[in-house]
């Protein structure tokens, strides 16, 4: 059985399971901001995905990376797997904007997460269930 | 004809040029760090490579991370595409260790870089070199 990382688990809300990963909204309103996490455990870095699920990941970072782009304000998509706090491999998909909160620099580690309303986050997890439909 | 942006050249050193990718290593001794750059022009997100290109660009990314991780002692493998400053895309892969000089925040926007000696330089240079032509 698949086990998310309790840091995720909490950090995160659900939007929906796609073929390989779990998608993840960040509970942080500042930016959209998305987390893939492949469905199986003890996965560390990129590399060590078997070579059919290293390309079903390829396939779900570029679409949303895309759906991203066109269902946002967005002058960048930030992609990245860091993986230094949290081990389990997750990949960060994040929609900026020239001015937010950490631009131009990376998102991780600066400020603290806004809270979203209870109206947008139904909002944004209705328009991001939606465009996976459309793009997987 | 391919067109380095004038940022990414001053602050790497050329590898070599993969299938897709000119492969750079960040003039910064303080982390093992290469850059990849699919040799297309105007190209900005991952999206955007055709999906032959981008399922490329996704073998070089694989190889060059398993690559650092063996090549160097390593933690853990950062990759990234952010792209806020300089819009070529272009994808970091760094090896970070427990204790580095930004541990265990991301590495960009950190302190300052560190030259390599010459020594050293060549040492790395020669590593990637080889490292390349086993992985791809």
């Amino acid at each position: 059985m698949f086990n998310l990382h309790e840091r995720l688990a909490a950090d995160t809300i659900q939007i929906k399971d796609l073929s390989l990963c779990r998608a993840l909204l960040m509970k942080d309103a500042r930016y959209p901001w998305i987390i893939l996490v492949p469905r199986q455990n003890d996965l560390k870095e990129l590399h060590q995905l078997a070579e059919d699920d290293g390309i079903q990941l390829w396939k779900e970072i570029r679409a949303t990376s895309k759906l991203m782009e066109t269902a946002f304000h967005c002058d960048k998509v930030n992609v990245g797997a860091l993986g230094n706090m949290v081990p389990q491999l997750h990949i960060h998909i994040i929609v900026r904007t020239i001015g937010d909160a950490a631009w131009p620099g990376p998102v991780w580690g600066v400020g603290n997460a806004e809270s979203y309303t209870e109206n947008h986050q139904e909002t944004i997890l209705n328009t991001l269930k939606i465009g996976f439909e459309n793009v997987l």
